[in-house]
C-alpha cells in the first residue's frame, strides 16, 4: 500500500535491535486519514470471507482494527493483556512471547466475545516473529470459531512470522513488508 | 444519547464497588456503529471549536478517539501508561490515581505530538473522580496548548468529576450520566 509504505520511508525512525518506530503516524500519534484507507484495502481483500468479528490485542491493534469494522459492519473484539495472576473459568487465554520487550504476556479473550460460529479476521500493526499472532489464533481456535485470515500492517520481512503463517495456510496480507533496516546511517528498505 | 443509554441500561453488568462493566459493546468488544454515532454527537458539540488534535488514554479510549478524529478529520494522540521507572526529557508526565484499580500510573506523551499551537478535544470512556482527565488536561497545558472541550462516554454523576470539570471551566459532553447502580437486584439509573 503506497500510502503507508511513503509514511514508513518518510517517519519512520529506526533504532538499535532492529526496532521501528511508527510513532507519527500508527502507535502514539494515529493519522486517521491512513488507517481509513488501510481498512479499505484490508476489506477489497477480505471482502469475500464472512467475516463476523475482527479480533486484535490491546493497544496499538485497537485503531486499525475499528477502522477496518467500519466496513465489515461487524463488531472489534481486543484480547487484553493480563496483569493479574489469576484467570478466571470465563476467558481463553493464550502467552505470547515479546522479543522487543524481553517478556512473555498473557493474554485473554471473555469466552462471551468468541464461540464456534465466529469467522474471523485478525488485524494487527506489527508482524516479527509471529507470537502475538499465534496466540490471536489460539484464542480463536479455543472458542471453535475458523480464522479466515490476518491484515498486518506492518510484517518485518527478515523475520519468520510471514513464513511461519503463510506455511501454515492462512491467508496472510501485510500492507508493507521490511526487507532491511539500518539505524546509522539511517535506511529503511520496502519490498 | 439515546443508543448508548439503551445498551447501558440492556448489556452494563454492575459489579461491587459501584464498578460499571460495559465489556459487551465498548471495552472489550467494541460495537462500532455506536462509536460511530458517539463520534457524530462529539462532533456536533464540539465542531465550532477549532480542534487540532485529539487526546485520549490507551487503551479503551483509543476507539472512541479514532471515531471522533474521522469526523475531525485531526489526528489522535494517545497518551502512555509509563511502565519503566526511567521517563526520558522528551515526554511530557503527569500522575493519574485510580480508584478502581487503587493504583497510581504515570502516563506520558512524546513532546512530539502536543505543541502551544494545538487546540485539543479530550476524550476518554469513562468520567468517574475525573483524575485521567485532569492527568490529560496537565499534559496539554504542560505543551502549553489549548483544552477546548472534553468528551465523555460514561460519567459516574455521584462522584466528583463532572463537577470538579464543570466548575473549572471546561466545555464537558457526558453522553450518558450514571446517577446510581445497584448490584443485587440489578439496577442502574441513568440522568
Amino acid at each position: 500500500m503506497e500510502l503507508l509504505k511513503e509514511k514508513i520511508i518518510q517517519e519512520g525512525v529506526v533504532k538499535a535491535g532492529q526496532v521501528l518506530k511508527v510513532d507519527h503516524f500508527l502507535n502514539h500519534q494515529i493519522d486517521v486519514e491512513l488507517l481509513d484507507q488501510m481498512g479499505q484495502e484490508f476489506y477489497n481483500h477480505f471482502k469475500d470471507k464472512k467475516i463476523t468479528k475482527i479480533l486484535t490485542i490491546e493497544a496499538s491493534g485497537i485503531a486499525i482494527a475499528v477502522m477496518v469494522a467500519r466496513y465489515f459492519k461487524v463488531p472489534v473484539v481486543f484480547a487484553k493483556k493480563n496483569k493479574t495472576l489469576q484467570v478466571s473459568n470465563d476467558v481463553y487465554t493464550s502467552s505470547v512471547a515479546s522479543y522487543t520487550h524481553q517478556t512473555t504476556n498473557q493474554i485473554i479473550v471473555s469466552k462471551s466475545f468468541l464461540s464456534e460460529d465466529d469467522h474471523v479476521l485478525i488485524v494487527d500493526d506489527f508482524l516479527a516473529q509471529g507470537e502475538a499472532t499465534l496466540g490471536l489464533i489460539s484464542l480463536v481456535e479455543q472458542a471453535g470459531g475458523t480464522v479466515e485470515g490476518i491484515g498486518i500492517a506492518i510484517e518485518k520481512g527478515y523475520q519468520a512470522g510471514g513464513t511461519r503463517l503463510r506455511e501454515a495456510g492462512y491467508d496472510l496480507l501485510s500492507l508493507a513488508i521490511v526487507l532491511d533496516m539500518c539505524e546509522e546511517p539511517r535506511q529503511i528498505t520496502l519490498k
